[in-house]
């Protein structure tokens, strides 16, 4: 079995070392990540300019390749360059610093590269550890060696990834794993507004999760209560209870 | 009623001024909008960088806010800064050179840019036209303008934004308008491999859509048959009809 390991806080980031090393028995690792962090970088791909490749060491031997790119461009150009001939059965993303949960996941950059894998026909899953500080690496490492076990047995169906939150717990204080729906969510933005010393202004963007939703059904609430959180994720964004709704904007000319 | 613009191709695209010609009989108009072309950004945002902010005039006019970010940068910085003390009734994106139907969706900064106002509770709508040669602006301008007046008077419900294709014929060519949904399709990549002047290895990432849907119901169909696409699209992307399939992955520790 291949598998192919992405993120995007970068291939120099702990996360991937750490998920490199928990998957390491069930199969050949290929990695390919952006060169920096790229986090927030949603589903962006690069069709303008030229996306550089360059391989990277950790502790003296090869650890893979560093995509002057987004986590989408990376699957793609793996999936449809690097790994040409022979391409992943799995691409697993992560393990990313800080939660992917509610509406954070349109804009993740951990979520998109397994969403490109899925696009792409390989089963993919997100891996992220709810937390900025002092993350609990042992635990986490134990549970995506445990959970990926588990999905290779039985992997997700085609145009469907898996998004997995995990609590900064010990392995010790996990309550359990749970299946849950993404949450109804906002960012509370406030931007600092400042003048750079040539007088022009610019802004820095800051803000805050807000929960519009009171479901124990959902990824937030499962993390929050010490759960393990498992969202299945599609592609196709049609709102279908709404296609009725605009029926009346139908004309033929 | 106050209506904010934007695009994904830039602010200095023609689409956004076709944009705003349409529908400036409205209410009152707000251009913030990329200062060069984002396009595929995606759901991207900017959070370790300042946003930049800049005045642009068109025809000697103040035209609207250059804004060195994504398009969901600009919505983001325009409710929540530039607007706050007057935030937008409803948010236009476009009008976008190039189709954004099935999959390209997902990779649409168009599609981005109306999607953040719906997050932040704006109904928002996407408009783009399916070709990058000889642009038919006259029959788009008249489109958007019957279709924003129709949708001012139906606003889409919270949490649902329409994405809004134009085949690239005349006005008297089109056979009518179509609610439809995401077609299920993928990019089939290809990516040309080159050394720079210095001998290091860089791609270019090149491609076509390939259609996996044979449905007379999808938006890439509407468009191809001559047909205004409109496709009504979610922001929960739960994939709710898979959730009981992945039950087996529940633990209670």
């Amino acid at each position: 079995m291949r598998i192919l390991l992405c993120n995007d806080d970068g291939i120099h980031a702990p996360g991937i070392s750490i998920l490199h090393q928990a998957v390491s028995g069930f199969g050949e690792l290929r990695v390919v990540a952006p060169d920096v962090e790229r986090s927030a970088a949603g589903h962006a791909i690069t069709l303008a300019d030229p996306i550089k490749s360059t391989p990277v060491e950790k502790d003296g031997v090869f650890f893979g390749d560093a995509i002057g790119g987004t986590p989408a461009d990376c699957i793609k150009l793996a999936v449809c360059a690097l790994m040409k001939n022979a391409p992943p059965d799995l691409i697993l993303s992560g393990i990313n610093l800080g939660s992917n949960t509610g509406i954070s996941v349109l804009y993740s950059g951990t979520v998109s590269a397994a969403t490109e894998g899925v696009i792409l026909g390989i089963p993919g899953v997100a891996f992220s550890l709810c937390t900025y500080v002092d993350p609990q690496w042992g635990m986490a490492g134990r549970i995506v060696a445990e959970l990926t076990e588990k999905i290779i047995q039985k992997p997700p169906p085609p145009g469907v990834l898996l998004n997995i939150n995990l609590p900064n717990l010990s392995y010790e204080e996990l309550k359990g794993i749970k299946v849950t729906r993404m949450g109804r969510s906002r960012f509370i933005e406030e931007f600092h507004k400042r003048l750079d010393p040539r007088g022009r202004t610019y802004y820095w963007l800051d803000g805050a999760l807000e929960v519009h939703d009171e479901g124990d059904d959902i990824d937030i609430h499962a993390v929050r209560d010490g759960y393990v959180s498992i969202t299945p994720i599609q592609l196709d964004l049609t709102a279908y209870d709404h296609l009725e709704y605009f029926q009346c904007l139908e004309t033929t000319f």
